[in-house]
């Protein structure tokens, strides 16, 4: 099945703040969306809201200061039942993220939009962790394309 | 074998400016390095040059303003044999570029570095098309992470 895989580094965090970042609550608004709502335990249902809807994840897994761990249960219909996860590294001097969104049934238009935004999310993840300032939905709108419109 | 995908688009230009931007040499520069030698035509070698060294392409296919095919012939073991696709569309108003970078052999962590990477340039070519500057190689050091240090 195919994956969408990304890579992001930085020497100016913590893996405790890169952990805070992508498994609680407040963490996540400050770079995907600023509309969440749920709780973060292993079980529970987080649902994620942008323009027109959003998906909803069960937390599958939650490995403090390494791994977290979600299934889509809501959400466009690509997204159902694959898996999101985020994995902690340190590497020499740096703190790293290895983002996995997996088990994408086909190679669709829709899963090449979605591999750029992850990136572009991410990317602000990066600049969150080292400026405190990302750049969540909403923010900048349209830079990837206007598929959402 | 697992891809690397990914979607932009805009309204802010035209099929023939978004197919000059990853055909031909000149356009190249301007998202994705500014070092480039070689020829664009079927058969030729483009060579794309960072910090420390960088990746031979031969042509392999040119479509104008549908396509753009290369492979890896010379750079990171990784790549060596994998095919780079640029494959352009027209969706209502939209000018599309599907990209891919296909034929990796396993999902290293390279590979999610790459992915990352090309997200950023491509996420750049969209702002070069839109404003007349992108983000290539040099401009903006580290985004990703210290990958190439």
């Amino acid at each position: 099945m195919p994956n969408i895989i990304h890579r992001i580094g930085t020497e100016k965090t913590t893996v405790q703040q890169l952990y805070n970042a992508v498994s609680s609550i407040g963490g996540l608004t400050n770079w995907w969306t600023k509309n969440i709502s749920g709780e973060s335990k292993v079980g529970s249902i987080i649902q994620f809201r942008f323009s027109k809807g959003g998906p909803d994840f069960e937390v599958i897994d939650l490995n403090p200061l390494k791994k977290v761990e979600w299934k889509c249960v809501q959400g466009p219909k690509e997204w159902i039942d694959t898996h999101i996860e985020f994995n902690i590294l340190k590497e020499n001097e740096e703190t790293v993220l290895l983002f996995k969104h997996c088990g994408w049934r086909e190679e669709v238009e829709f899963m090449y939009h979605c591999s750029t935004q992850w990136g572009y999310f991410l990317i602000g993840l990066r600049k969150f962790l080292e400026t405190g300032e990302g750049t969540p939905y909403g923010k900048n709108p349209e830079q990837i394309s206007n598929w959402s419109k």
